[in-house]
């Protein structure tokens, strides 16, 4: 594979995903360029001109001029041809349901409260985060729920060995305590999650509180 | 192919996403099962234990047995092997990266802007609709935005011809009129969709006014 270089904020669940995709089947990423996206490091024109028009990270790089955003695509691309990837059409099928699921359904819940908890804070909410925060925990809590009753008769989401849909969910999944979820709530996904922390090739997210703004 | 029904809402965009794709490559949907979403038909106990757990439509059944939620998960099982996804890696990769994008920045923007104008009316807007619509409004601009930007020199997304990039992303582009989206401001957006509208295979989204709550 060319040499990959990730474009990413620590913080991001989204960057995550990347970064546990390549440990979980050896894939080295060789370089890592930090952005803060609170700060508007991913609006500058040249990043909009050249990483992603869309003002987002993470992006993947592959070589020195192919970048990649959307971290499930990014994640699918590292990914093609391992056994985090079935051949099987069906089960292939079910891999991308549940990563359209988590970009549709827990990234814009979990992973949104998260972040306005963290870097907004409750106290300095505007009118819409006041609002929207609570009907964001009624849908993370629904999407919770669909994956626990999923879970309750499996150890993974598709498959009887870990997918790339494992992956890419458990990344802002881990995260709900931080959007002020209590997963002991979702026993299921609490044992998945303790699951995916022990697999071979995992890595844990390393971020530290005392990095946050 | 076995046989395919689709469980679906003729007013929803992501069912008229299947059979766009499906009419694309010429792939029979053999039957349509219909439902009010606004009416709750998608959360009997009946449609949550068999159909989705997540009461969602459009769900793609194939044969008797199997369902696949996810339009966009939907949309890749029926196109496998056709011309609609690309062998090349990277193309594939940037085909994923477009379905992302559209499940990120399209379908909860336009998607749900024209759910709220041509279903609740904007008289009957809760509070929260309200405050949130101004801003799914702005994230509306921006996704054309970057899509029109992407458009100046190409005239489909990712390859010369047509992909499942270009086939999902239509569905809810298309109706950004009925969001309250003037396209003529994005040119290339206005010029992609007529070519879209005019390629072989396209079957137009067949929903009548007159059909509607």
């Amino acid at each position: 594979m060319q040499r990959l270089t990730l474009h990413e904020d620590r913080f991001s669940g989204n960057a995550y995903k990347v970064r546990l995709t390549a440990s979980l089947i050896d894939v080295k990423i060789h370089e890592s360029i930090q952005y803060e996206i609170s700060k508007g490091g991913t609006r500058t024109p040249d990043f909009l001109s050249k990483i992603n028009a869309n003002g987002r990270i993470p992006v993947l790089q592959v070589g020195s001029d192919k970048y990649l955003p959307e971290s499930n695509a990014a994640c699918y691309y590292l990914a093609t041809g391992s056994r985090l990837i079935p051949s099987d059409p069906w089960k292939h099928a079910q891999v991308l349901q549940w990563m359209f699921f988590e970009q549709s359904f827990v990234e814009p819940t979990i992973g949104t409260l998260r972040y306005w908890f963290k870097r907004t804070g409750e106290d300095n909410f505007s009118q819409e985060q006041q609002v929207v925060s609570s009907s964001k925990r009624e849908s993370a809590e629904t999407a919770l729920q669909v994956m626990d009753a999923h879970l309750a008769t499996r150890d993974f989401f598709v498959d009887e060995e870990m997918t790339l849909a494992d992956a890419v969910l458990y990344a802002y999944v881990h995260l709900a305590p931080e959007a002020g979820l209590d997963l002991a709530r979702w026993a299921n996904v609490h044992a998945w999650c303790r699951r995916i922390s022990n697999h071979s090739g995992f890595v844990s997210m390393d971020y530290r509180e005392s990095e946050e703004t």
